[in-house]
């Protein structure tokens, strides 16, 4: 942390902050400036009852500079190599793309088992599918709640695709994990710390997406909360952030991808159905989320997209998914991956 | 809902759409123009199974524009006269400006207990204070849980003052409604839909923040979610959206308070310690969220914020408090109201 | 500008950052932190041809955290007390909180005399009116020009209130600058520095907007750019920045004026009509700018606003504007000034 | 543009909003709903004096909603066929993929000229350096001006590659259109009408660049001033959007290549450098953007980035940049282009 005195600041002020640096437990470091003093303070922060920002409130000081990262065991200084999570016979985060289809809702057995057939035969490995849905509004479609669990378990049993599905309730947590592979948190629940807790306490695989004004640091303090739970196996999703434009449903954040390569050994999966909005932008950001460096994608496919009870218009037919699938085989070969 | 046609579109895909409108049970109504044709949507979307976004999809459609506000319960039009909301023995939504402060955190007996008496000496009337903390890192402090709460009611005991506190995870919902008089739902929970059904059903009044991201229309649909699972005693807070700029904490939006009071009946208190992130901001800011004709404020106050454990850095000292109190007075007396 | 090293860093890589910094004309100063070491750059980078922040290229390094507010001739530290702008013989900057007032556009002679007129009986102390308009499309009403600016010396005459109005483009200068007394730079052009350098060196005041996207540091920047070309007379103006919320047409940042009257010593006005872009909530937010501290107001009336070229949406009738001032006085004494 | 009513509009205020819009030379087709009245006004606005969007000043007015996009020339409607914009003998627009590439500021001509032809040699098509500077500070290097023209036309004699430099004043439009290929506007000009109306005027091709706080519309509508001047050999060119994150320089959008290869028939670049900040970003989102849709990119490249005098910490050595064009081959290659 380092703490920048005004230009104004007597030495009383600066031994002031001085003083109360060490008494929080840190070292103080005096750097004499120019035109102003800054003041480094020595020690980690993490586990402190005691944090360095309040440093704020004293006389003289005009603003205070975080310099660690805030989390641990996300990052990739604790762990240089990649993470590979296990989702079923699945693999996520390592040569291969993985790809992570299926509707917005499971809204029927027709709607869903065939979905889940036509996203297997064009390659998808993995089948998503909410039965609880963070709706905006309460008046709209809610999920099928258990009964969602049981259809895609059934399709998972006819076409072996491992099922992931989101979690809204910790009362839920399991029913939820009995019926399926994997949880999906979703952007609306990114920093909802009392259910990255649960998440963190049991023994699935966790889909955590980024919220829509989530930082970067935030997502992965978020992924910081799961992991010092005890459960390791954590894969990012960008989908999309707010900003002023709305050309776009979001404003997919593919920056994100080479960002949090960087800075995370995790997985990291790109969205471009949210991300975008519509589905004819789904396949573009798809092919650059690889071009990226996504370690793969979350695509919403519906059987009947005009029909669909949420998200329709965002929702690619199972023709144009395959379609989809064939360009990202070559994207990813030119990238030296595959799918 | 409006369907924008694209001007190439053909009748065929016209009349594709109108069919499938009436199908989905609204009625269709074509305006040719100029250059393009447009086609209204006639009926309640809510709660309807289908929804007409999904038209989009559709051949020929350029963009569907929704014409309703979705929320029904916390409109104006819905109930135009201002709802008082009772807290203890406090309205809040009257002429009356409340104000509610506290520290951000339940620390120790001394401090709650200190900056209580403090808080109602220069005339606040709720005490608010956290025991369950939504911190960004989970390894720093998460507040002392149950503990805290006996604390508060302590406080409250010794001061008269009704508490508010805030609940993150459901299961601590009976032990935070046994010692509290209104039950907080925080920024980063504004779209934990979970949780808003939770204290919708329960018969707490409700002070709901708006989130870093959370439009105006989607605020009023989270407080919708609580009015329509039967709980009518919700406060909406503005507290600060995330946009660019990084000289304030949020970006404190005061332009939602004359929105959301025209918009809705419920009362919309405004929280500049948040809003600006730091403290010599917070006096200025709360005038002016009075001028903009806030029903109250959230003030953070720490009789030492030096050494607070969250929040130090736009924690007012009581003094400061005090202060601003007597200028909230006059500003509020300039535009008619009393505090 | 502190250099903050990855924790992999080796010691040649420090090394290769301490001795890039002393090439450069800084001194380094180096602290070694229990996960990280961070170096100090001392010295002041203004003048400087070369720039710290291309340090982040070096190898080992994480990330380069400036230090040292980029502004000198704008900022507070400079010059501690208020600056006083005379306009005609209106002083800006001072207790008494200044009004000016007028259409967005000046349409023909009927419409600017007689809004001239009615703002000033309703306590308006300065005219502002649009010759030359920044339209978003070329095909709209794009000002009268030199005509325009005719009228508005004739409404001056008239009324015998000063004339601020808009220069987009330098060729303009010498005209405008005939005829008004104030010149305008609108949110469109806050970057553009040609522009900011020309207006510099001519003797008129100057009328900054702070950009749609513009921090308040790039702000005062900015205005830095006009008073190190020897124009000391710049006037500030918040007028609301792009969020993701379209409930306003801007974000009004009512934050920027508490936070620019503690870094600069420039006068700061407030335009809640284009701040909020809707005519129901320039009164509420114009009573807000006033308790925050603004130095005056910047609003939009129009005689007949639902015929209005441009902006009629946001523009007050003269009753509400008349109505709005007497507000306006209650709230500028309730924080100790007046209008 | 659709009126929509209030729900308690009267007979009266409905028929005023008819009456106006005929007046105004629309028009008014009126829906009557369940729940409210909306008014659908039917004509083309460009080119007329009023517009509609001051009907929301009106009484029983909820809202005005526009229907057309409000640009024409620019429209794939207008034109269907992708423009293909010739700089000197290089096609922008067509299957081949057209990369700029050089440093931010022309420095000496060592650097240039060394940058220019190590560019070249890698695949680069058209030269890129700038002479004049829009720099955040006053204080900081403003190029190097008629002398920078000099050295980039060196160097285009040298190696024979077409440049492009950045306008930032009108009057310097003679001197910058003799020297040079290609007019750059940036992103700080992007809505500096005057200065597109200038370059609107003249024969160059023009690279416009999308303002920080500039939505997709706008963009076009941008671009459509130079257009409706009589210069079409526009290009348009994404370089990164502001919002909250600051793990990036800038939000790079890429999601505006597909959005606008669907709205305009003019060619898109992509800028990764600007658009993330950092050079180890830009060459995973130029693969990105290729993968996308792009009809090229614009890259930083620096002889020497870490002692430059603008951008070093986003500009990628020669190497890296000969690295990052054989990776561009192959995903082009990929998505049936070639570089």
């Amino acid at each position: 942390m380092i703490v920048v005195m005004k230009s104004e600041a007597t030495d009383e002020q600066i031994e002031k902050v001085v003083s109360t640096i060490k008494e929080l437990g840190y070292k103080a470091h005096v750097i004499k400036g120019v035109l102003r003093t800054v003041i480094g303070a020595v020690g980690d922060e993490r586990g402190k009852p005691h944090h360095l920002e309040s440093l704020s409130i004293l006389e003289g000081v005009e603003k205070v500079v975080p310099i660690l990262q805030p989390y641990k065991l996300a990052s990739r200084e604790f762990k240089p190599d990649n993470t590979i999570v296990k989702v079923g016979n699945v693999e996520i985060g390592g040569n291969k793309i993985v790809v992570m289809a299926g509707p917005c809702s499971v809204e029927n057995e027709e709607q869903i088992i065939e979905t889940a057939i036509a996203v297997k035969n064009a390659g998808a490995s993995i089948l998503r599918g909410g039965a609880y849905k963070p709706r905006t509004s309460p008046y709209t479609f809610q999920g099928l709640g258990e009964e969602g669990l049981k259809l895609l378990a059934k399709a998972r049993q006819i076409t072996g695709l491992p099922v992931v599905t989101e979690i809204l309730d910790p009362h839920d947590l399991d029913v939820i994990a009995e019926y399926s592979d994997m949880l999906q948190i979703g952007a609306r629940n990114a920093q909802n710390y009392a259910l990255l807790k649960h998440v963190g306490r049991c023994n699935k695989p966790v889909l955590l997406k980024r919220g829509m004004a989530t930082t970067i640091t935030e997502f992965l303090m978020a992924a910081e909360y799961i992991l010092s739970e005890g459960n390791p196996n954590v894969v990012l999703c960008e989908r999309g952030i707010r900003t002023f434009e709305t050309a776009t449903r979001n404003t997919f954040d593919l920056n994100a991808i080479p960002v949090l390569k960087e800075k995370t050994h995790l997985p990291v999966l790109a969205d471009p159905s949210h991300g975008t909005g519509y589905w004819q932008y789904v396949t573009p950001m798809a092919l650059a989320a690889i071009a990226a460096g996504a370690d793969g994608l979350l695509i919403e496919v519906h059987y009947k997209p005009e029909i669909a009870v949420s998200d329709g218009g965002q929702s690619l037919k199972p023709s144009k998914f395959a379609a989809l699938m064939e360009k990202a085989r070559a994207v990813a070969k030119a990238v030296g991956r595959e799918i």
